[in-house]
């Protein structure tokens, strides 16, 4: 794990890939709030399988994906979510995980759905269906149900493509983590070249419009 | 769908399967926060499919899963970690979801690592290395998917109880979302006669204690 970006001021680390579809996630939910200049990333080569050994499992994160983060007490906070709504709370003014019981209801259920339904089965396709980080880090392929989860992929895309019919944003009319998680599932997409059904024309034009966005734009996995 | 028991006080719905390992994880929340009254439960038979029909899935949870929550408005909650993170902050005092950024953030973790490594694990396997809840439901098996993550399942059982060598509960030392979370992937464990092995004696001495508490001894998915 080589050091990419420090910063004096920095007292969190994100265990980082920078083009990877969750590291992504986390990555704007920093950008959204802010806290960019409090971070150090730290580069960890999933093509190299540094998130598979025995190091990086046992000390950083037992489920062996990125990202994590790391508080400057070593505490170690993994999954997206979890990140997210450690960084969204921590100065008091929550903007992506809901400030009633109910808009934090919602924002949790799609996003766990975005999820389920999307990012996580593309995930399963690349790791199964496609060569994946290649052969020395996929020792293992189920190359059938790979190709199952491809399709339960697709047929999220028309689910929220329906959602995005009827409200602008994935958990209502607000930008939320919801949005960040489907983002990161067609930022997935893309790597797989999975294409969104061109009649899914809400989801397209949301997505447009999520690009156009600063915490988005910046992020390397939309570098031109 | 049969109504199962109904108050007049009750506001709100959740769609259930008493002796399921997710409506069990709710139902011990809403006994935590004291809610039985304000719930109606709506019966969904898992073993007729029901929760799989076009019906259910257009109009309750489009990833045909229990349980779900229907507020008096209408408004869904899907997802055991939605729906606790809703009925947790009602009243502002939430004890199951954290109440600082650093307690909600490990609680989140703790509770979607529940998940992967063991809860959603024993579930794969269930539905397809065993013969789950019927031909009728079960359309689609990848026996060797589900023997994976049976496997899966016995190293998460293994962490669980490294964890608990170091503390009382699942994400620190208080009971939690989290702690909820792994009941269920032992609940889930008894359904496909998935020993905790011997040796896991932390987790074992932990799942003791958890069971004597009144929010979990009442549960249908323990009845003698």
């Amino acid at each position: 794990m080589a050091t990419r970006t420090a910063s004096n001021d920095s007292n969190m680390t994100v265990y980082d890939f920078p083009v990877g579809p969750y590291p992504t996630r986390v990555r704007i939910a920093i950008a959204e709030k802010n806290l960019q200049s409090k971070i150090h990333y730290e580069f960890v080569d999933l093509y190299k399988g540094e998130h598979k050994k025995t190091e990086f499992i046992e000390q950083k994160n037992f489920s062996g994906t990125l990202p994590v983060l790391e508080l400057a007490d070593g505490t170690l906070i993994a999954e997206c979510t979890a990140i997210t709504q450690y960084l969204d709370t921590l100065d008091g003014a929550p903007i992506l995980t809901g400030t009633t019981p109910l808009e934090q209801g919602v924002i949790h259920m799609m996003t766990k759905r975005a999820e389920i339904e999307l990012l996580d089965a593309i995930s399963v396709y690349f790791h199964h269906g496609t060569p994946g980080l290649g052969p020395l880090v996929e020792v293992y392929q189920n190359q059938e149900w790979g190709f199952r989860q491809r399709d339960k992929a697709i047929r999220g895309m028309h689910y929220f493509d329906k959602v995005l019919q009827q409200q602008s944003y994935i958990a209502g009319e607000k930008f939320s983590m919801a949005d960040i998680a489907v983002i990161g599932g067609l930022v997935f997409a893309a790597i797989v070249k999975l294409e969104v059904p061109p009649e899914c024309k809400a989801l397209l034009s949301w997505y447009e419009r999520m690009k156009m966005r600063d915490s988005v734009a910046q992020q390397p996995a939309f570098a031109k």
